[in-house]
């Protein structure tokens, strides 16, 4: 099994950049295959321009973004950095984005990271021989799992299904289902260490033990069951179909 | 009535350059002050990190973000940039963030301006007298409206109840709840432009005319109705009291 770890954190000292430490550890222990994207150690360039695509297209004409990146990936054209992260991705079997949960999201260094390597033509605009679109369950990512591992400084109570912060699946949705699963990737249940900010020693063994309890288990985990697109259970207007989830709304009908 | 409209787009001819170009001329007509931070034109840096408290913690220490944070804002020891954007947004009564939906968030660029102007002390962290955290409908920023302007690809009934998407209200859930109203600003209903891959001339101009119009009716439009945290309406351990949306669950039930 190959994994790729990605980290995004400013701080090696950081409760993140410890357990990382004590997660590689145990995929040497495992003998699962991985490579690291340290995003800060990197430099990480966070920002999509169109230094990504070699400069503007010619005669200094509108950028189109999607556009742009998929004639550059197609032609072998993308920016250094961002082709040896695809490199990484393609050879991976599980995707791992370690980070601190700032405003409820990914620091800015990991969603550009996003933005920069899930290009058109990989990770979103996939085209079947048919003509339609490739995406939610499938893709140009498709066969892979991934699994984010965050810290938040609340308490879980505050993340739960009527806690204030929102139930951390659904505040996570942007990342599992319109991240991972629209490019083909089948999320797993995400990982999350909370009350890091009061995290003491006995804590920090609890919480190391069990994001290595979750690595030994990870050949033989279960994704979430978030339903694909091509299914038949979403309409022409990719409207969820009346009979499935009948009567509720919101995010939690997405999943089976 | 102040305005910091601030923008997060590559390309000044996209649909939204032409948006902000068209609503900045309404702003002047209605007679509303505005400043503008064009994120992608200033060279925003979007990365957190030590540089922007001028270094690490003397002597190579463990930097502490939050804290350090909170020490440099107190100080006035954050960097220019920064300090520029809080300026800015203290002078504001309205703040606007207008960018196209990237993997269902903000691009890199516009998460980062709230890794790093968003500091502890104003954004989050703010302690009122008795010792309690002001935060969801109070905190540093409270008082202020928030107004999300974004463009999707999709068509609107992707992103409906019942969507494949999600709906927009949830899928913005970290940005409406998690950071416009965490802060103490409240928001506005997003204003979202579907379809902007296939915008013809017709499309731009209803596009653009509703715009101008949220804008005229700024002044009174009445924010999304939130619960606050102080209000009594979450217990100890920060979960919505069971009598209020009984028996439901989902981000839905944080809206009164």
């Amino acid at each position: 099994m190959n994994i790729l770890w990605v980290l995004a954190h400013p701080e090696q000292r950081s409760l993140n950049g410890s357990l990382m430490s004590d997660a590689l550890g145990a995929l040497d222990e495992l003998g699962y295959a991985y490579q690291v994207s340290d995003l800060y150690a990197m430099k990480w360039k966070a920002v999509l321009d169109a230094d990504d695509f070699g400069g503007r297209p010619p005669g200094g004409e509108r950028l189109f973004v999607g556009a742009e990146q998929e004639r550059a990936y197609a032609a072998g054209e993308l920016s250094a950095d961002i082709r040896a992260e695809i490199e990484k991705l393609l050879w991976a079997d599980v995707l791992v984005l370690q980070f601190p949960l700032w405003w409820f999201g990914p620091p800015a260094i990991l969603k550009g990271w996003f933005d920069r390597v899930l290009v058109q033509g990989l990770g979103f605009g996939v085209k079947a021989p048919d003509g339609h679109t490739r995406r939610y369950g499938d893709g140009g990512l498709a066969g892979k799992r991934a699994l984010a591992v965050t810290s938040v400084g609340a308490r879980s109570s505050g993340f739960g299904p009527r806690g204030i912060h929102g139930h951390v699946d659904e505040v996570l949705f942007p990342l599992l289902h319109g991240t991972f699963w629209y490019t083909g990737m089948a999320p797993l249940k995400p990982f999350v260490a909370y009350g890091a900010d009061r995290h003491d020693a006995a804590d920090y063994a609890r919480t190391s033990a069990a994001l290595r309890e979750r690595l030994r288990a990870l050949p033989g985990e279960v994704p979430l069951s978030y339903r694909p697109e091509a299914g038949g259970e979403y309409d022409g207007e990719l409207v969820l179909n009346p009979g499935l989830a009948p009567g509720r709304e919101g995010l939690g009908v997405h999943e089976r």
